[in-house]
């Protein structure tokens, strides 16, 4: 997700992995994250975290610098419909497809049989959400009409439930699936896709 | 959390209640929220819907104009934790204390008798992000250390829960208690607390 604005706003950065125990100890607590997550940010000596919050800093600090993206605009009530569809990513969106490609993917890299019952119900709860999106993006390419730091922050755990092979809940829907081609395929996705070779997680 | 984000902000408004049955009509769902939720702004015909990006937009447009109250402030890095600690609260406190406040509540006013296994869970996570923010509120009187919209948008909740008895969990924390006390005493928290009486809440 850090990945894919930096991407848009042209920035350069420097990628620094933590493995799961490197981020539960001490120092990696008391100076990056404090619930011992991932990512942090470090963009010359101011620390942040949160992943949301280090994509709208990149975005009010570095927009428009070195590429002519717009995630957020200036306009004041343009600028609040990109959080208006960012809060419904986040509550109804985001959720249910976790829900979904967590249990999933742990079956395929580990062999954990996933619980099928909560998988259904994850996958009927988001048919509801994506029932919503189609009729929100009748006649329009993207959530606000133009592409933003809202239609951004659908992508990558979208692109893990297709290949997941869940594909369809988008595909069937024609508002939805247009709207998934024009995120998708855009030319810093494309890279991200070749540079962390996510073709490695397609299986569909 | 919209009306203390007004009160903060010196604004006026006019409250039009919507039932459970009402925002689940195609009107509603076609002209205020989607997902037939509460609540929806209408400001002078521009219409909003999810609390984060309303409050975020009032804040934007209103914040100066009538009150001296800064709840985002104008410097990047400033905003940026604010916008942290938004997305800490999102993410590890209003979660699992939903979990606790929504079954006790339903036990008091219509008798439903809670999932205790699922409420103590919930009380073990929240203690855990608990024990973090008393040590990231060492030392300070709020989250960035300064009152922000941060802080604000824990209140409610919070509130609700002391209601529902389980005020120690806060309390037997030294730095979080001070917090507490910090933003829950405000002027604007009082006199919501008057005017929507939520005093019939508070049964301890």
């Amino acid at each position: 997700m850090v990945y894919y604005v930096l991407k848009e706003l042209g920035l350069s950065y420097e990628v620094v992995q933590s493995s799961s125990e490197e981020i539960k100890t001490p120092e990696y607590l008391a100076t990056k994250h404090p619930f011992g997550k991932i990512p942090s940010l470090n963009d010359d000596g101011f620390q942040l975290y949160e992943t949301r919050a280090i994509v709208r800093y990149l975005v009010n600090k570095y927009q428009g610098t070195k590429t002519s993206t717009v995630l957020i605009p200036s306009d004041v009530q343009k600028a609040a419909l990109v959080e208006q569809f960012i809060s419904v990513e986040t509550s109804y969106y985001t959720g249910p497809l976790f829900k979904i490609v967590k249990p999933l993917a742990l079956k395929k890299h580990k062999g954990i049989e996933p619980d099928l019952k909560s998988v259904n119900e994850s996958r009927e709860e988001l048919e509801k959400t994506l029932d919503v999106y189609e009729k929100l993006l009748e006649g329009k390419d993207y959530l606000t009409g133009e592409f933003s730091l809202a239609d951004l922050l659908h992508v990558p755990l979208t692109f893990f439930a297709f290949s997941a092979g869940e594909g369809d809940l988008w595909n069937k829907r024609p508002n939805v699936s247009r709207w998934w081609k024009n995120i998708s395929e855009r030319e810093s996705w494309k890279n991200i896709f070749t540079e962390y070779n996510l073709a490695q997680y397609a299986t569909k």
